[in-house]
């Protein structure tokens, strides 16, 4: 089960170049991305009509996209526009064509009725192409269905455990804070205190210097998550009563991440790191990152071999703890808007009432 | 669902060597093939009756094969002819055998009805074994049921694009033929004249040289492709008004090709590459076969991508194109040879009629 | 289909070292494994009841387990003794726990109902462990069903072919042999002699040197084989009229084997090879068991292959012989068995009966 009505992320800009084509399965179907002449990112079913041949193995040529089976050329509206050997060609001749934005380094695809596709439903990635902050980019593909990965993300006491070495930095401050949940259009936001949490080693603190860093984000339907982490001297979040800062930070950490079902039992990761250049070099911006990345291979063994749990045991049932708050109500967030497409599909199939006599 | 009824290759002569005893899976079905001591070769079911256990691992002993897990010993008739600790070998101790023929340098094996495997509807590999012609063979698998391999032999215009940087040289000449398609028995003849085609590379031709080629194949049921190209200097097409030349051609080039299913899903496939020594070198012959193999890795990729994609696709459909003429008549060629088998081994079932009283 | 009552071996006691969780899967259940403070090994599901994350990645704790993932502790009852972010643990946080006995360096794990699990019904290895004697060990995992591996142990004429160059010694002598097979609790015992068989080179015996082995098994529910094989000059089973020797051998040969089902289609085996130091030099040890290594691959490669074959046969019927006399006793024995805990479950679930009116 997919929300369909919804944008994903396609992939990171870089991936996709001038004059190549990139295939890509999103929520179970199989999608060919390319970049056209007017350097705009074009997305059709990757899967030609005619012998339903993958387009990804076509060759770009201008705006469209030919299939190098049997040569049939389709234009970026999905439109056969040329059969070789065949002079005239049918309008029934086309493969789906999918909206496409590209917006903060990051390509959006929506995946539902091409109708609904507002621009203003894209989360806003946070300071993604800024100038004044270093952006490290990476990706990881998980075997595992994407619900998993968005209940990880759900609930980040699991810093102190799965990430003790690496984001958890060996303290229990994750597992202690409490964070405060609130429904947001078409997502929940997620913020709390983290108090006297040892500073990171890859911005030079001193040995033993800890601090209070006041961590929100935004966790956006389908699986999209904007974190902002402002570090502040400890006892930073007494003096605010706990409530949010308004005062300027030590330093502000930010990262954007994006989930994107690949099938049922696939998931692409998407996920930034982001530093200002006026409180951290690259190098410090790099060292951040590669913790990073060692952390997210920490949930992707987690999640992968939770994952494989799950596939094996006949009937699942998970017991619930306190700390399944968000994720909780974003299975639910996420229910309703599925709810609502089907209603809407259903609707939109039910028969005119006939007119009475 | 595959044409029991009919001969398939089984392998090259050179894959049965004295004393050994070979594994195939073909049409789903595990088969042993071994030389026996006469030099014929014998096909068994690859399944001792005792405990299941793959003949294949056993021994060849003179005409007969043993199993190697408990010693069964078998004729090349089927029939268990020992077991070891036990004096009296009954009669339904046996496997199932099959009739084979060696021929052209290739072993056929007939996997339906025994009584109906008539060694005259073995088609007529092209010049194998010819000491006159450079003989050049090799064989692939595919992961893809075998209709697709079928398919792509009986529609040349793919070698404008997939085979564009090998076979199609860079040209649409074969994109823009038409070939005639003719029914006959158990096949279809297509053929064409493929004009200004640039001349190939291995034949040492000089840069910018075109021919016209006369191009006609047999493909036979269930997947067998016998084809001559004859080249002519340009112009010899018009000359003979499109229709088959009678003239000697500058060279002709022959392949013979053998599509075997191994499974639903799996194919393997059998191709030579045949030169008169009078018009080249063994360097030309193996210039033009590495080109073969080339682009016969090409078609193995396309083919495995369309394969992938139509697993994926819940209800797949094609649009047909005007060059799906020979590949549309093939299949229903087919059908019909199937549907005829289905319908005789009906009538086998059928229960005698009740005498009048 | 699995015998649930009965104890199976999860590893060599080497396996579970102190303050280390290691996975196993045993009738297709996630078993995690540990040694707790005290030295003793403990077994708990597999499965956090949590989120279903693998216990097996988590943290020893003293005599308890934490779950990795968001940090609930179990006690080796299986209780949940902690719930971070949470003051009361409910009762019903707990995993299964499985009874667990070591002992003759085996860890043996009972997966049926734990009210059952009698120590006395665990099978005695021989002589592993005893300082008198050289022990070797080694395990193999399968992909094929138990069964398969049962069947091969309880018919050893198999040695004469599998293992011809290895084991069989190049000798028909264990074809020609026929065992006596009586039934025992829970097993069976196979004896015989295997005569005028050529002397392992292992034990340096001098060229031709043939010996009379009296060679006899216990083969335990649901997979435990217990061998001795004592040889005696040839003649000496003449001598003793084909009955079991009492004089002192030559020297004597143990192994003992178990069988362990990690789930349908996989199954992992654990062997070991003892002889006694006063017959054998360390040196002479190790070569015996190379040899019983190199036949128990080659047992696993024609146990693999067959499996393969009956995996890929629709109705998959197999033919008696003399030899399969055994292993089809053993087949009704555990047959018995698994029918009898079945009859005892469906008896526990029958509802009382109404008191009369």
């Amino acid at each position: 089960m997919f929300l369909s009505n919804c944008w994903y992320v396609a992939g990171w800009s870089h991936h996709f170049q001038a004059n190549h084509a990139v295939a890509r399965t999103m929520l179970g179907e199989p999608v060919v991305l390319y970049r056209s002449n007017d350097g705009g990112v074009a997305a059709l079913e990757d899967r030609c009509c005619h012998r339903l041949a993958p387009l990804s193995k076509g060759r770009v040529e201008g705006d469209d996209l030919r299939c190098m089976y049997h040569g049939l050329k389709f234009a970026r509206s999905g439109q056969c526009i040329e059969i070789p050997g065949q002079d005239v060609v049918p309008p029934c001749a086309r493969v789906r064509a999918y909206p496409v934005v590209e917006k903060d380094c990051w390509v959006w695809v929506w995946m539902g009725d091409p109708a609904l596709a507002d621009p203003a439903l894209i989360p806003n990635a946070l300071r993604h192409g800024d100038p004044e902050w270093w952006m490290q980019t990476g990706e990881l593909a998980y075997e595992a269905n994407y619900q998993y990965i968005n209940d990880n993300l759900l609930d980040l006491a699991h810093l102190s455990y799965v990430h003790e070495n690496t984001l958890g930095r060996n303290s229990m401050a994750w597992a202690n804070s409490k964070p405060q949940v609130t429904r947001i259009d078409r997502g929940l936001r997620i913020s709390r205190w983290v108090v006297n949490n040892p500073a990171p080693k890859y911005l030079d603190q001193p040995p033993g210097t800890t601090t209070d860093m006041w961590t929100s984000y935004d966790y956006m339907a389908a699986g999209v998550f904007l974190l902002q982490t402002r570090s502040y001297p400890s006892g930073a979040a007494a003096q605010c009563a706990m409530q949010e800062p308004s005062a300027e930070p030590l330093w502000t950490t930010l990262t954007s991440q994006a989930v994107t079902p690949i099938d049922e039992r696939h998931t692409v990761y998407y996920y930034s790191g982001c530093l200002e250049k006026r409180f951290a070099t690259e190098a410090q911006s790099l060292a951040q990152f590669a913790v990073f990345e060692r952390a997210f291979a920490e949930d992707n063994a987690m999640i992968e071999a939770q994952q494989q749990v799950i596939w094996k045991t006949p009937e699942p049932r998970m017991l619930g703890t306190s700390s399944d708050h968000a994720l909780n109500q974003f299975r639910r967030l996420m229910d309703e808007l599925m709810a609502a497409e089907g209603d809407e599909r259903a609707a939109n199939r039910a028969p005119p009432l006939a007119a009475e006599g």
